[in-house]
């Protein structure tokens, strides 16, 4: 597996076209914040830190059920809620439950990507025109010529029903990259953060003026995500040589965990990109004694997004 | 089973309260509107007709499948459709596909029972304000307050979408029976069957004066469910009698099938009257050969909505 290229690709499952367009994004722009993250949470500068993610919760009871036993018995760490999901109350209730030991943030959701399962927008549709199909869903894919107002009518939509579920996320991210495909989008994305007080998944592969503009101070080292080519070559060695080869600082590996069942394999019909089969590689990686002992070996710290909102956004 | 009264009730499996309201509604109206649509068939005045009727599709993956499996290879010949709910698209495919031999009617939505997995209006939300709850959802129960006005966006809306999906509804009818608990909700659901040219599930036990009002030609002899007492007592049996029992002119019996999986126990979670295996042994016995052989020996015939509407909707 040596002469497999990492591409550290941005969470864009779906649409394909959008990658390369991520993949240029992601050039060597050096900000020296890393050292100060890990320093703030109390490791030594060089400490390799792992946020191990979970997208897509909310999406199925299949991804929740797994997501949620690969965080309890596996490694998982992390995860984030999609608000416009039918099982997103499912999430809510066990976050409610869980008070203290979860951490979640919010995918924030400006697509629906299923072709026979649907959702639509948490604002009222008559106020997000450009979002929205003829039947009232998300479009399939990103569109980056939505209007910016709406999606920040949205934005703020998704982000106030978490709190008045009881949700309190701990960051907030973006379903299939939505949210990075134009500079205006991304400065959409991190007001969001700055308005909320919540830390917003971005990388040094981000454009630095914005980075600098919206005074970002958590800035991942890495964002990992498998793609295609690597799973069909071997999803196990692929993860294998992402946590072996982590950098210091703090990177975080974006999984899919759900089961491979007949409600996941409908979802994911016509689709074996990011389906069925391939969450269930994801569960099953990350729940395994492999996965676990390679970090322990490797001597990976694994923190939360909760460490680092608590970190940079707590009023201590 | 012999000391087990038939309670016709209508569709209203969740909000108990409102079943003695219906059990009361069911009094012995006589309207002679059922030999003519024996006649209006084919056949003779005295035949027992039967519409074995799956509820709820579109509800979960589960449900849409084994509803499909019970109208292939079991005896269920008809179904009605909830167009709020996140697998309705997988429906309307199906549909598009078979356009002759299913016969999908609209199961007219105004609710969002399920503890941890829900749905919100077709129309826009700003629209229906007294239909929804705090999160945008429809509410869990039937709302008998809500604005007649904003139902009837609702309903318009449904039907809309379903012809826009591809859906051409062969009837309409109504989830948990909400559009029943007023005069008023009645006359709005009559109202639509007459302005889109469909037949609406009504029997005999309505309003005598309503059914006047709006001219409704196809009025049920009876229309059957099973209720949790006699699900605890033994469903085949009630089932059996029930059968066995039919009147002369067309009855319809209502039921649920789906499978006892993963996915429609986590939606029916803390619920199971019309809970998972209740549907699952709702499928089992309209799938079943006993059930196949006693329709055969009782000489009941299966008709259809669709036989129905094209008898007194169509142009010709």
């Amino acid at each position: 597996m040596t002469s497999i290229a990492f591409i550290k690709g941005y969470h864009l499952p779906l649409i394909h076209k959008h990658w390369l367009f991520l993949v240029l994004m992601l050039s060597a722009i050096t900000i020296n914040s890393q050292e100060s993250i890990a320093s703030k949470l109390g490791y030594p500068a060089d400490a390799r830190l792992l946020i191990i993610h979970a997208d897509d919760l909310g999406v199925a009871h299949s991804e929740n059920a797994a997501s949620i036993k690969a965080i309890e018995d596996g490694v998982v760490n992390s995860a984030s809620v999609m608000m416009p999901t039918p099982w997103v109350l499912e999430v809510a209730e066990y976050a409610k439950a869980h008070p203290e030991t979860h951490d979640f943030g919010l995918h924030l959701v400006l697509t629906s990507e299923w072709k026979n399962y649907r959702w639509g927008p948490v604002a009222s549709i008559d106020k997000v025109p450009t979002l929205i199909n003829e039947h009232g869903y998300f479009h399939a894919g990103c569109k980056p010529e939505a209007s910016l107002e709406e999606v920040e009518v949205e934005l703020r939509a998704q982000i106030d029903r978490a709190f008045a579920m009881g949700l309190v996320p701990t960051h907030l991210d973006s379903h299939m990259g939505c949210l990075m495909q134009s500079p205006e989008l991304i400065e959409v994305y991190l007001r969001m953060g700055q308005e909320y007080k919540l830390p917003v998944m971005v990388s040094k592969a981000f454009p630095e003026e914005l980075i600098k503009k919206y005074n970002v101070k958590v800035v991942l080292e890495e964002i990992v995500m498998i793609l295609p080519k690597q799973f069909n070559e071997g999803l196990a060695a692929y993860y294998n040589e992402a946590i072996k080869n982590l950098k210091p600082g703090v990177t975080t590996i974006l999984i899919h965990t759900a089961y491979d069942n007949d409600e996941l394999k409908a979802m994911t019909i016509d689709h074996p990109e990011f389906g069925s089969a391939w969450r269930q590689k994801d569960y099953d990686y990350f729940t395994s004694e492999e996965c676990k002992e390679l970090l322990e070996k490797e001597n990976i710290k694994l923190v939360t997004w909760r460490q680092l909102k608590e970190a940079y956004f707590s009023d201590k």
